[in-house]
């Protein structure tokens, strides 16, 4: 066991701070990794809350966006190497042989995947703790490569933000040319824009606010909807053949439905919360709602390889991990573009 | 022009009763048809009695579930000569330019298809009347051809209720074996079961009604599953390959949504209604909902050749015209197995 300084909560009302917990020594097909950026996602939010249904384990360090280097490797580790750039997401091992495993699709695993924090470690006791931390001891089978051309801060929210927009991008097939709407400009939409407009669609930022037209445009939409004006909902419908829907609050899925062409998709990837359908408005052109959540191991190193040759990150505001109450705050008054991310190097120097 | 005996209404408030109408001359593609068989529609009530946002025109002669033979024909009518079995289902005509017509699926008209009653004709001006009647008067491309194996009386209803659960068991192409559940057994229910049990799929009747399981199973059931159990509900669980739901009511969405493998899809065709879904339960297993509206012209020639190859029929109780209120009423309590059928020979008799 070795000793790490981390950031997590106590109770479901205390606040973040800093606290001592113990990370493995590697197994055979472990790496350690010294955690260098640690993405802040909203899902954090709501586990450190226990707002999720009183699912919440406590003491819990939160983060799921994790990048680092590996500083040691188990004897049987063949994808990785001391000193090389890696990532962690949402989760860190699977049951490896349900059909999804097999099909490279673990965040459907049947016996549940294992998240990379607030979870019981089926394998080795204790709970899981993420990425608010100096390290973490990782399966190399659920560790990403990070091409180094990248920024590296930057590239932490690509692993549970990005991966949540590019694995339905990808599955829904957007081609070039396509109308792809985007709703919602925060840390998931900002990354579908981004994702969307380099494979070639044609993007369109759907946001209630008017404010919002001119960052669309600098991340790549092609266009803006102001989805409170009727007119101009009018002018868009049955036109759109995929619609990325990040909103994550319960809402009213009517107005973009209707913005879909026959036999195309609009798919929830931010709210896991209800959400308003009218029968009549997917029936009429044999329209669909779909869900999706974040990618497969596999899939979340294309999609880095992907960001790698497209030089594609977020746009991260870069906190000291004592800032991480307040950061939480202002991320519910969506005050952030569009991502914080915690310098890990601020961890040990805090506790 | 050619006066005919018809029922119909005079105002949303009014009865279904005796009245005559006019049905024009074949033109030079028409087939005029001598109708024998009307099956009534939930949706005649909706429309007879203005419930569809005051869309209603008057008087309505409703109706699109028809049987009869032609008794003439336009100079160039080249599919149908008189004599021949035919059918008129829930549309006479489209715009036959834009993609969904040219893909063969007129009921996603983009110019909007041409109801069979209920509507204005945009060719002949004047409204569109449908099936309560002695005779109609239709194109031939929207005319089908009936199989003479089959029971006349209880084809009629396959031309709405029969294509509408068709046209989706085929378009997500329902496999022998497959595990396909059917929710609520009606006039569309009952066709659902008897299509994917005739294409050898598993077929598990989902309902409120314990009472129903006899005849789910006669009908072509392998299971019945009763939505009110919990326990039976768990057990099936993440294991249905597609979801039929026929529920014609506004209702929740999330027990049957729950029952879909990872991939599949739950299609709405009962409820062109407000329905719950929850963001999770699509998400969690990347599962579909969507909706369909009965079928192309072609996709129900389809369907009536396989039924006359499967000697698949509805389940009727036949009527004569003066029955027409009653049968309304009995639909409202779901007291009919599982529809009913104007004996239009019957019309004669009461004008």
């Amino acid at each position: 066991m070795t000793k790490t300084a981390a950031f997590g909560v106590q109770s479901e009302t205390a606040p973040v701070a800093p606290m001592t917990i113990d990370r493995r020594e590697p197994g055979e097909h472990d790496v350690a990794i010294e955690i260098e950026y640690s993405g802040i996602c909203h899902s954090d939010i709501h586990q450190a809350r226990n707002e999720w249904g009183g699912g919440s384990l406590y003491p819990m360090v939160p983060g799921h966006e994790i990048v680092g280097r590996v500083s040691k490797t188990g004897a049987k580790v063949t994808k990785y190497k001391e000193g090389d750039l890696v990532g962690v997401g949402v989760f860190i091992d699977s049951c490896r042989h349900c059909e999804a495993c097999k099909e490279d699709l673990e965040q459907y695993c049947e016996e549940g995947m294992v998240p990379t924090y607030n979870a019981e470690d089926p394998k080795y006791g204790g709970l899981t703790f993420g990425g608010y931390s100096e390290r973490i001891t990782v399966d190399e089978n659920y560790v990403l490569r990070i091409p180094e051309n990248l920024d590296k801060k930057a590239v932490a929210p690509l692993l549970c933000a990005g991966i949540t927009l590019y694995s339905p991008i990808r599955h829904w097939n957007v081609q070039p040319g396509q109308k792809v709407g985007v709703v919602g400009l925060g840390g998931l939409g900002h990354m579908g824009v981004k994702f969307a407009a380099a494979l070639g669609a044609h993007v369109v930022m759907i946001t209630t606010s008017p404010g919002k037209a001119e960052d669309a445009k600098h991340l790549g939409a092609s266009e803006v909807l102001i989805s409170k004006d009727p007119d101009s909902m009018a002018q868009h419908a049955s036109s759109f053949d995929l619609i990325l829907d990040t909103v994550p609050v319960p809402h009213d899925l009517n107005p973009y439905l209707n913005l879909l062409k026959r036999d195309k998709t609009l798919v929830v990837v931010g709210a896991l919360d209800p959400v308003e359908v009218h029968g009549a408005n997917l029936a009429r052109k044999r329209r669909q709602v779909a869900g999706s959540i974040i990618g497969g191991i596999a899939e979340t190193q294309e999609m880095l390889d992907f960001c790698g040759e497209n030089n594609i990150v977020s746009d991260v505001e870069l906190i000291n991990a004592d800032y991480i109450n307040e950061a939480y705050e202002r991320m519910l008054k969506s005050d952030v573009k569009y991502r914080f991310v915690i310098d890990v190097a601020s961890i040990k120097q805090s506790t």
